[in-house]
């Protein structure tokens, strides 16, 4: 049992729907590690190299589905998804299915409700890494859901990349997934609209760069620093020892006019400010700018959601 | 030369203003490093503690810039010092005044403004870490303006830490200190909405943290990596090759969702959604996410202040 060929029994067969940008990254991924792969795509051209590199192509979804225990779906959507796998739904039942499209835990939770009455077991997956990183260590892939099918089938799961089965509730793979890339993309706009608020001035992204990125973030932002913090979000304790939410605003404030004095977008700051003043409305003055967290977890609407009703 | 007392003729007397918070970190940390020090404060009891360990406390303003070549002045903001230094006008003509307190570019350049009408060579400066990291390596203070002043006066702004001059544009210091407090705001709030979205379903802070402190951001938003990507902001270069704008509006489109559908807030969400889809509008859905520093170096009115007339 040590010395196997990769194609060996440790391979199962795996079918893969999709082969967008992301779906050609798993099957290539697939092939490279051995496993028998039958793809499907609307638009069978794109199977093309895969075949040539030996993939099986399937003519209809319930023929793809019928050639492998596990069936990795790869499309744009949830709606998508069903739509595509409802005409096999016969060939499906007593299979495994496993989804990695991006989506809101409402869906993911609706998809698995769906999956149940036709007797699939369904996990729910997302995808944290660009398609070139797929395959490579490191790559991190979020399961939520059954836990039988991500056991049954760790091993197609685990040569994708590093799997992370989240918990049973099947949200919480698209849930974490909306969480991180807001992070990132939070991050992402105050480095852009920062270096817009210097470039104001003239100052080039570059020299900005230098000392926004080379010094004050790792400095006063590091990563692993806050991740010390986390315990006090989880008890609610946010000490306003070193400094308060009121002083904070008090920068809030210099940030929101500098931003509309040296005529840049104006509506980060603002936001910021706005929260940060509701925050302080609602008796967290005297604590540390984290008490923001408190309001974060209601759907206190603001100012601009008043005025705009939603749809 | 060589060997000097620390009150020998390199440490210049040196003049504060104000004893709040900051000021005392400016006053002991001037005192340490051996500088003969002259401190005012409205409530002139908080010089207490200062006299017993050095210090000579002044009666009035007059007084305390007419004991040394420089005053340092630490008030709230730019007002306070106005009414704060107009007494003293004719004390202070001549000699040299470095202010620290933060504000907008706008303030700083009055206040250079209102210094030369009175014969004052004012230089403008911005702390960049809290009290208790004065005076300790990498204390990053930066300050814009007279050239003159922070040459004349560079072992005395070297006492307080690491000073940075950024140019004779007295604006550059709040400029900058408004820049790099925006980028700490963002992503602070980016942890605190995703740590508040992920919490609706359960998961700890500290759960969360591990994954999207341990893993994510230093990986995906890595403070190095971005840094490289500063000369394409400066040439307005956004290739779309890996990713476009319009798939980032997409998993926007999610993270706005989710958040509505877990019932936390989203006026983060939704403000990143409206800009993408602002920028996509624009022309930039075939480029990289970067793009939307086109949009943010415009004072575009973005939807809630379309409905929220400005003052
Ligand atoms: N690309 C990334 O960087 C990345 C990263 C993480 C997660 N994801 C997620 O992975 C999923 C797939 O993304 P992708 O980048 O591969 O591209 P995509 O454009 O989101 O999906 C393309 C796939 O969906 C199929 N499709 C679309 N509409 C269809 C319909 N009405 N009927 C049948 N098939 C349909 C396409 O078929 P045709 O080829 O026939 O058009 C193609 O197979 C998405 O949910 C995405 O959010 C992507
Ligand atoms: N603390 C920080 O972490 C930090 C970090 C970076 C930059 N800064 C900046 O440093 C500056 C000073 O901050 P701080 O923390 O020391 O506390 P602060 O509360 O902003 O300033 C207090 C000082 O201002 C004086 N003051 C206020 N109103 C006055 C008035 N009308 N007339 C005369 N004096 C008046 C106070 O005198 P009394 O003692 O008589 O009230 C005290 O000396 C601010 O601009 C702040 O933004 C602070």
């Amino acid at each position: 049992m040590t010395t196997q060929h990769s194609t060996g029994p440790q391979h199962k067969p795996v079918t893969l729907l999709g082969l967008g940008p992301m779906g050609k990254a798993l099957a290539e991924t697939l092939l490279e590690k051995g496993h028998p792969l039958t793809v499907w795509n609307r638009s069978p051209e794109k199977a093309d190299d895969l075949v040539a590199r030996g993939a099986r192509r399937a003519r209809t979804v319930a023929e793809a589905v019928t050639a492998s225990p596990l069936t990795l779906v790869c499309l744009t959507d949830y709606d998508t998804m069903h739509k595509v796998l409802e005409p096999a739904a016969e060939a499906l039942a007593g299979r495994a299915v496993v989804n990695l499209n991006s989506g809101t835990p409402a869906e993911a939770r609706a998809a698995v409700r769906r999956s149940e009455d036709r007797g699939v077991d369904y996990l729910d997956g997302a995808i944290m890494v660009p398609p070139p990183m797929v395959g490579q260590p490191g790559a991190v892939f979020l399961y939520s859901g059954s836990r039988a099918v991500y056991e049954q089938h760790s091993e197609a799961l685990t040569s994708l990349g590093d799997p992370r089965y989240l918990g049973d509730d099947p949200g919480l793979a698209v849930l974490y997934n909306t969480a991180l890339l807001d992070m990132m993309y939070s991050t992402l706009n105050g480095w852009l609209h920062a270096t817009a608020l210097v470039g104001s001035a003239n100052v080039p992204a570059r020299e900005f760069a230098e000392l926004a990125l080379g010094w004050f973030m790792p400095v006063v932002v590091d990563y692993a620093a806050l991740a010390r913090l986390a315990p006090d979000l989880d008890a609610g304790h946010y000490p306003g020892t070193l400094s308060t939410l009121v002083m904070n605003l008090n920068a809030l404030d210099h940030i929101t006019r500098t931003s509309e004095e040296q005529g840049v977008h104006s509506g980060h700051p603002r936001l910021m400010k706005e929260i940060a003043e509701r925050a302080i409305a609602e008796g967290h003055g005297g604590e540390s700018y984290l008490a923001v967290h408190e309001l974060f977890k209601k759907a206190t609407l603001s100012k601009e959601e008043t005025s705009t009703p939603l749809p």
